[in-house]
């Protein structure tokens, strides 16, 4: 049993998990097939040690930090975004272990794990070990998890559809001219998103339209270019990977999608409520008869278009604005 | 020649020239034919008394703070929104005289009048009465008073679009059905807006649609509602003015004219460039196939369409987002 106190968690503590959901980032996307994680370790309020979950997957965030501190881990807090792995690896200790036996005064986790190897028992594994440990539900961390816990849960990647619009809803003028709606900045933002994407999609319009070479043109990131994957009920060109439909991204191992359009295979993911995450690009700019930004969604009722959207931040790009909306109810699965 | 010394205006008097544009604003619609402007006078570093254009135009906003403060307004700070006036009229007294005759420590002005009755020759006057009376060029009092400054120098009202629109740019489903796209904080903030007008445009397909009251229903401002005017080449209902184009707003008397919609009717007078500001209500929804936001606005080059409006505030209503732009570019006249 536990021989130290239980602590809630407290502002302070959200603050800390916070600050680890932000490092965990920078292991998005060359952590797959694994989440990715971040770990601080603390003491007196300041950090010994940080980890994050390494390319490939391994090592992961919590063995990065533990290495990092050596003794100085002894009688520090851990937190980390997501619950220790419980079980053992081919590849390497189960964490829940290696955080046991590292004499911590407490853990502090901001994410269960979904997975049922793991879900539950890794927070078990460190309190049996004397260590307290909590699960504090940091929405932070649940947020750059994201991946991960959609691909564990409903068994698809989480699923972002990027908009490039004017302010009256347009993605290219009447003639399908859309260079440029938005401006460097924003285009700058793209490439970055794609960066942390294992795959990127579009549909057989915009293949053929705009050729896209979907790649990543941010220096030092070129080899992050994700996959390109082609919704069509055809064959895809070689170096892409054909979907017949919406469903099927369920089954695949990418733990981020990022839809880059058009307006048909946007409307497609939409209709099937299949998207998680909206990026709207918004330039200041008015079109009047242009291009729409999507196609049917098979909406009945207006009242039924209310509700799905919650607003998950906003920032200026230049002249134009990112507003990212983020679905409100859960997945159909 | 003046006696006092002059002082350039500095941050201070810019603060206290923003208090005395957002005095003005009580001024609205009501104020008309006369502009709404606002008056502080502000004695070390307290406002002693204020004023604003009343009803009917009078009294002006320098004789209501003016006969306010009576004679602890020796020595004071006088900060108006415009540049008193220095004709005489059979309603009244100059507000130059005024403001000359009342021992100020010194006048600040935020806006010369373009009026060329007053123009430069309000402040001369002041000045020539040994009161230090500077101009200052503050934006937030241009804004205040941007229909009096346009309907003044352009000869038309001041311009605005109102959009009610989705995420994707629509203002309808498909087969017409708008209620609601935007919520309740938006339309009452429609509703408010619409209270400081002095006329309300739509386009006939909007009036056969939606058969518009237009009127204020706020409680207290039932009796500010504005004119209604119908963008029509034929007749107008009862209680309605006809004008054939946007051009018809040239010569009419109104200092500010909202338009409502619908899409054919916003484009018409973006295609004529007849729109100041842009007031978009965004409702955090998608619709797909729904009615676009605009009809044509003649544009022929995407390039063409950037640089003409720059974000002027954002708030969030309720769910919805009120997104304002004004223009960039001198209007054509």
């Amino acid at each position: 049993m536990p021989g130290k106190p239980i602590r809630l968690a407290n502002a302070d503590d959200h603050r800390w998990l916070d600050a680890a959901a932000r490092l965990a980032a920078r292991g998005l996307p060359l952590s797959r097939p694994n989440p990715a994680v971040g770990a601080l370790l603390v003491k007196h309020g300041k950090v010994v040690a940080r980890g994050f979950t390494q390319p490939g997957g391994r090592p992961h965030a919590e063995a990065m930090a533990l290495a990092e501190a050596g003794t100085a881990a002894r009688g520090a807090a851990l937190y980390v975004t997501l619950e220790p792995c419980a079980h053992k690896s081919t590849r390497g200790p189960a964490c829940a272990d290696l955080v046991a036996e590292a004499d911590l005064a407490r853990v502090v986790v901001g994410c269960a794990d979904p997975d049922p190897r793991t879900s539950g028992a890794g927070l078990a594994h460190i309190r049996v070990s004397g260590t307290p440990a909590e699960l504090a539900e940091n929405a932070a961390c649940a947020t750059s998890l994201a991946g991960y816990l959609v691909r564990t849960q409903l068994g698809r990647p989480h699923v972002t559809l990027k908009l490039a619009l004017t302010l009256d809803g347009c993605i290219a003028m009447a003639d399908g001219t859309s260079q440029w709606i938005t401006g460097e900045a924003a285009r700058a933002h793209t490439h970055a998103m794609r960066a942390r994407a294992d795959a990127i999609l579009v549909g057989g319009g915009t293949l053929r339209a705009d050729a896209p070479r979907l790649d990543v043109r941010l220096p030092g990131l070129e080899h992050r270019s994700p996959e390109r994957w082609l919704l069509t009920r055809g064959a895809a060109p070689e170096g892409w990977r054909a979907l017949p439909s919406p469903r099927a991204i369920f089954g695949q191992a990418a733990q981020y999608l990022f839809i880059e359009g058009g307006a048909q295979t946007a409307a497609a993911f939409l209709a099937a409520d299949l998207v998680d995450r909206l990026l709207i690009y918004r330039a200041p700019i008015l079109l009047g008869t242009g291009r729409p930004a999507l196609g049917d969604i098979g909406l009945v009722a207006l009242a039924d278009a209310h509700g799905r959207w919650r607003p998950a931040g906003r920032r200026a790009l230049g002249k134009d604005t990112l507003e990212v909306y983020e679905r409100t109810r859960s997945s159909q699965g």
